[in-house]
């Protein structure tokens, strides 16, 4: 079947961003181009606590209804996968590399997992080891390194040091010098976020409002406020500013939104950003309002808005080898 | 009635401390002796959208079933409460008073609201003004001002500056000087931790633990470390340590708890308590976690581990004429 549409749009690999809360899965085509994508839902297949056995029958079978057509109509696509995928409660362990790391993956470091049409490469995730001495944290991150790689190849080339920020959940601060990830860092900003909206006292607060930009900017310049009174007092402010009558309630979420960036940027920037160029990547409203918390210390960034796994997922194929550099020419079918 | 017992251990005064989640209801005898006390459940009567006459009854009713036998038994005995009773979702709204405040609240601040069988007398709430050009940040509180006044009632008479610590689901830091709050702040510290405990991925990564006064030392550690990288990066520094085998996932809640009360101390004690002697007030555990936090910045702390809202009520009631300084006597019946 491949045959019958080489000449035109043949498909080349098959590519999955299966995280926790969310799943995309990609038929890429020469170049990476995107040829078909879908949203499997696959629920909360990596918090069952099943037995090894039902959890790859789980897992097989939510592979199999996310991409098992595709896989019929060519049999020896090759197919990749990042993501939550990859833990120790996914569908295989897929370790972690350990910064630095080179930005090229290769092929003795993807996880194999057979399944019973052909197998599955699982991306492995990457990790800080934290210093003896607590100098330095330890941090991970799994799924936002391939992301972080499909970012890069957005972007015209460049030498020098960067660093990425994916704003998020968990946002990633990743810094990359000479084409690899020598440290990141993790900030849980947006889960924050979400937990004072959805279950306390500011949420409580708050009205259904509308997007509020100056509110926005309100909470950027209280977040940036120097000297800081910490994130814990600086939230609690937003609910005095609502009962003194000097913030509607409907603009709250906005506010809170700006001290949070606020906060997370002014103390990652020195540490993961100093003299780097900036390329912010991800939800197009996120980055924007990234851009503007940077924008506070004098420090402009680029924006690709948009998720980069797709790319990151090619990038990584070709690096390990699962398919030609050029993607003229398919694989043999491969055997474990 | 109270004739037949004035001779051995008269009541004086109902002192309720209403808040929004716990309510507290207290019979003080001479001296602010406690003689009984209740714990009501008033569920979630602040919270109700209803319309001010069906609120209205609500209270009456549930202070009716929290204390109406002691009214019945002691017709002409003052009452007074502090706490969200006197807030806009309340019984009647108290107001604020607005920092600086004198620690002796004059009877012209009290709220009177009449009830079927006498009045209830209400606590006005403190509140920080911001200052126009954003330099002063706006706060809020309402009960925990009758708590601080309770707890420099238990203190050996001072005239030095002084700062409070009511550490909390809102921590408060209240600077005490010339026998005047002067400014404070608020922490949702323990907002926080309960969120993200409760409903955030450092929940799920947690087991059930047991105290670990380690893991709580280090958290301290690592919220104190120099620079900061900030709250949202440390909480999930957490569980980087627990995925990397350095942290034991039950002893995962006190690491915790030690973030996010050094965030708070290294924040709040250089803005509110520099040069100041420190008291801790409130729930002991807590207490001495806060005393742990400051000994990391060389202060010291004296603790009242106690909560001290009956000792402010009865502070409150004396200062606004509600009943004798020596509590000797009872006041005539109010007539509003």
């Amino acid at each position: 079947m491949i045959q019958n549409t080489l000449d035109t749009s043949p498909p080349r690999l098959i590519a999955l961003d299966w995280g926790t809360s969310s799943q995309r899965a990609w038929l890429l085509g020469d170049g990476g181009r995107i040829l078909d994508v879908r949203r499997p839902d696959f629920g909360l297949l990596g918090t069952t606590g099943d037995d090894p056995e039902s959890r790859t029958r789980a897992y097989e079978a939510a592979f199999d209804e996310a991409c098992g057509d595709w896989i019929a109509a060519a049999p020896d696509l090759p197919a990749i996968a990042c993501g939550m995928v990859g833990s120790a409660q996914g569908w295989r362990e897929a370790g972690y590399l350990t910064t630095p790391t080179d930005l090229a993956i290769g092929a003795g470091d993807l996880t194999a997992v057979p399944h019973p049409r052909g197998v599955l490469h699982l991306v492995p995730g990457m990790r800080v080891a934290p210093a003896a001495d607590g100098s330095v944290p330890g941090d991970v991150m799994r799924g936002e390194e391939t992301q972080i790689i499909g970012a890069l190849g957005l972007l015209p080339p460049t030498d020098g040091p960067l660093t990425i920020v994916l704003p998020g959940t968990h946002s990633k601060w990743a810094r990359v010098e000479d084409h690899k990830i020598v440290s990141f860092a993790t900030a849980m900003s947006g889960e924050l976020y979400g937990l004072v909206m959805a279950h306390g006292i500011l949420g409580r607060t708050a009205t259904t409002g509308v997007r509020d930009d100056a509110a926005f900017g309100r909470g950027l310049t209280t977040g940036t406020s120097v000297p800081s009174r910490g994130l814990p007092a600086e939230l609690f402010g937003a609910r005095a500013l609502v009962l003194d009558g000097l913030l509607d309630p409907a603009s709250l979420p906005d506010y809170v939104s700006g001290v949070i960036i606020a906060d997370e940027v002014r103390h990652l920037l020195p540490h993961y950003a100093a003299g780097h160029r900036i390329l912010l990547c991800g939800n197009a409203d996120l980055c924007r309002r990234y851009a503007a918390g940077l924008r506070v210390h004098g420090m402009a960034a680029d924006i690709v808005a948009e998720e980069a796994a797709a790319q990151g997922l090619w990038r990584v194929a070709i690096d390990a080898g699962l398919l030609d550099p050029d993607a003229s020419t398919i694989p043999e079918k491969e055997t474990l």
